[in-house]
């Protein structure tokens, strides 16, 4: 299997500059017992680093295949991301949702210019499938496709170029893309950095699956237990080759350490996180002793949070 | 009177590097009407811009000056910045705050390593005044200080590097020391660009004087009743002669517009931000009608909100 390499993610950061912000490496005098950094990826135009991989993934295609359009399938950042990069190419985008999704996220992936189709959910996969298949859209899938890892990968660039003493990098880890990305470009520029994936317990196949060496199925609905909505996902067989080559462990989080490290990050670095993105930061701050000592690097993947939620978390 | 220039600005930059971080500068996608960037200093280490002034003017001491120590009197992000600055050249800091200080404040100023001396409010100022006179420690005022103000001034240069095709730069004025700073460095790198001052409408006094030409007093009273409780003091001879310089406008915003900010801040741009630090953005939100067109910057001046009034906020 063909795995990205550090002149796949160059090219990537090539692509998305002007499209994805540089975000800032944020040192973090609070955090006690190892100094801390935060990537913030909360920053980024759609609230989230998916632009990266999605925007890549679009501006790799060839000129004639792009202006066919694009469909994604996804309720979640990645619809965003597809739906504002393609409205900076200025081609069409049809994001297939559950009909069950909220009105707010179908609302904020239309509000980029996308058409949004509503099918059960069963059928979501094979609804973009037949777009794709019939009118000759791409497909911009959300974690299983070289571009995508490389682009989420551009961020693991961007910590070995501000912090070249970077010892440990915290990742969220999922359907394993940004994972996947991230380490292969540390694992390249800074070869001595650990590079730790973090996973929700209620959702830990990548766990059980990397202390195994095999990728594992989780059920549906297991994965769905957790609050951490961007991290219900697993690895494809292409990022879990990834991830076996580039992750030097795996640490999971309990879905209160996960609500505590919002409010942390709220309160003490001003970052609005979701809970998908602040499960490196309770890494950091309650599973230490599982961690490499040294400089650390955690990533906080993204900040679209409901405003109720992130009330209720800030008054727990 | 001598006014600050960009050389003092410039020098100041000099100096807290790496004290400071330089801030990014954060386009925000959701905006309509005209295009934005938020200016986050609310990500500084303390929380605040604070830490570039009080940082400058402990640097710009003699070495044997600085060995005797600092002190300041205030409850809010100036304490906490003499503080961090202090701890960082290893110099003693004195902070004098009102008995009523809530505690979390105190225990915040404390954890930088400051002694804390609790007065009665009226005897705030003869108190630190006296323990500069008695023990020689250097008197850091918040804004009233030339250093103080060249140090608020480097995020100016910021903004101008960063963006230079920067059309309109919003900054909320209480003292004016980060509207006196930011104000001549636009004013000198950017001379078509136009330096907006945002205040309450509760703690107007600025607007007042600069419309009338002269420095006016509104009771302390009347300053408190505003949330934004960073923007409560008024401009000294000092600053208000580099506001009428370098102002070219000033808007004021409605307590609703200022809580409507910070929950637009959060939700939006996952940023949290103190009711102080949202007014510029609150000014570009509702009071656009008042403001120029164009490429404009807001600063968002600090993020040190308490926990239960941001879910309040988010609630609203």
């Amino acid at each position: 299997m063909q795995l990205i390499s550090l002149e796949h993610i160059r090219a990537a950061a090539g692509r998305i500059a002007g499209a994805a912000i540089r975000t800032p490496l944020l040192p973090q005098h609070w955090a006690t017992g190892a100094p801390l950094w935060l990537k913030a990826e909360n920053l980024q135009p759609i609230g989230a680093f998916k632009i990266r991989g999605a925007y890549n993934a679009i501006a790799a295609l060839s000129e004639p295949r792009r202006q066919r359009g694009v469909v994604a399938y996804s309720s979640g950042n990645h619809a965003q991301a597809v739906a504002a990069a393609a409205k900076m190419f200025g081609v069409p985008a049809m994001i297939v949702v559950p009909d069950s999704t909220p009105r707010t996220k179908v609302e904020a992936t239309a509000a980029h210019g996308a058409k949004v189709i509503e099918v059960p959910i069963a059928q979501r996969e094979l609804a973009a499938h037949t777009l794709a298949d019939q009118h000759g859209f791409n497909l911009i899938p959300p974690f299983d496709h070289h571009e995508v890892i490389a682009g989420q990968g551009t961020i693991g660039l961007e910590i070995a170029e501000d912090l070249p003493g970077t010892q440990v990098v915290l990742v969220p880890v999922s359907g394993g893309g940004l994972a996947s990305g991230i380490g292969t470009a540390i694992k390249s520029l800074l070869p001595s950095a650990r590079v730790y994936a973090v996973e929700p317990e209620l959702a830990a196949d990548t766990a059980e699956g990397l202390l195994s060496g095999t990728r594992v199925d989780w059920p549906v609905e297991w994965r769905a237990r957790t609050i951490a909505d961007g991290l219900r996902a697993q690895p494809s067989e292409l990022t879990f080759a990834h991830l076996k080559r580039v992750i030097d462990g795996i640490v999971t989080v309990s879905e209160d350490e996960i609500r505590a490290a919002v409010r942390v990050l709220a309160t003490k670095a001003n970052l609005v996180a979701e809970p998908s993105g602040a499960v490196t930061t309770a890494a950091y701050l309650f599973r230490r002793d599982e961690l490499p000592e040294g400089r650390t690097v955690a990533v906080v993947s993204g900040g679209n949070i409901d405003a109720a939620l992130l009330a209720e978390l800030l008054r727990a």
